[in-house]
């Protein structure tokens, strides 16, 4: 496997706020944040993406439920949060994610663990895969020119999963290398990350 | 205005059960319900789209908080709604979402109501307008091939609008045609709808 995104992490920036509505105490970030409690937040409950795209997490150490945050603003966790089994107000860590040149975006997906069974190439959003006559589990990933997210349900809702080209060595072989809080195979929708 | 939809709703096909997770009273449907309590349904709590796109409403006679259902399996309310700020977990009629070639779909936004302001087109999904240098507010639409949906906030999250070329005679020239929930013109996110 061969990486060629193109790393714009010099140009990305966040601003975070410990209130809802963006109030209360205010930080910019043009890098990771391993931890928020360390920048003396205790949570974030508002934030806006001012360039790049960004991963927040529900944990310390980029653990836990995953957020995919595009350019924009998300005034309260229901805006970054899918809709999940339960309520995921807590983002305690984030940081930028890699490259993404969103047109040239290519990733081939596999029905089964360790890329077995069916096999196919995605290079456009697709905001169900059953409607593509893929089944709705079991889809592993080697995605590359960049970044992508899965979600569990149609139309990108319910748990996210990001798939990054320079992260696992661009290869996800099972599905609990996804992410901390995958605990099912489940996936019906799949997009690329705007940068 | 003229409308060049395909209309498939001889394809579609949904079922609906009044428990979560696919029990309880079950029922198919291949066109629109007005009033779910009129087939024995005091709510729904799990649905399969097994053809075609639907829309899905908070209240009957397709009134309140719209849904795009596409194909898959929405075991809860959480896997429909989008994140809001408060509980959805009612649906009470439903129709087909008429046409939609995904690969040919053209919008044209406007920034201000009336299709005054800058005039953009578009053809493709995207998770962040604001990425595209839009503002986050009064995109008014005219949609043609075909039907699109809209959202609050980045990554098609938030309240979901959902725009048809059949319908308003393909045209929103204010943001409160977007449906009787729409409380204000923030979209920060558009994409097709898949069929």
């Amino acid at each position: 496997h061969t990486s060629l995104c193109t790393d714009t992490r010099g140009e990305d920036r966040i601003v975070v706020w410990d209130e809802e509505f963006f109030q209360g105490r205010r930080q910019e970030f043009t890098t990771e944040c391993y931890d928020v409690r360390t920048c003396g937040f205790q949570t974030l409950r508002s934030l806006k993406i001012e360039s790049g795209a960004w991963a927040g997490f529900e944990h310390v150490g980029f653990q836990g439920q995953q957020f995919v945050l595009e350019r924009g603003e998300y005034p309260r966790w229901e805006a970054w949060s899918g809709s999940h089994a339960y309520h995921m107000e807590r983002m305690s860590s984030f940081r930028p994610i890699a490259c993404a040149n969103h047109r040239n975006s290519k990733m081939t997906i596999f029905e089964w663990e360790n890329f077995l069974g069916r096999k196919g190439d995605l290079s456009d959003d697709y905001p169900s895969l059953p409607a593509m006559g893929w089944g709705s589990s079991a889809v592993m990933a080697s995605p590359v020119f960049c970044s992508w997210v899965c979600s569990q349900f149609p139309g990108y809702r319910g748990f996210q999963y990001i798939l990054e080209c320079d992260c696992h060595a661009g290869e996800y072989k099972h599905f609990r290398e996804w992410g901390s809080h995958a605990q099912t195979s489940q996936v019906q929708s799949i997009r690329r990350i705007q940068q």
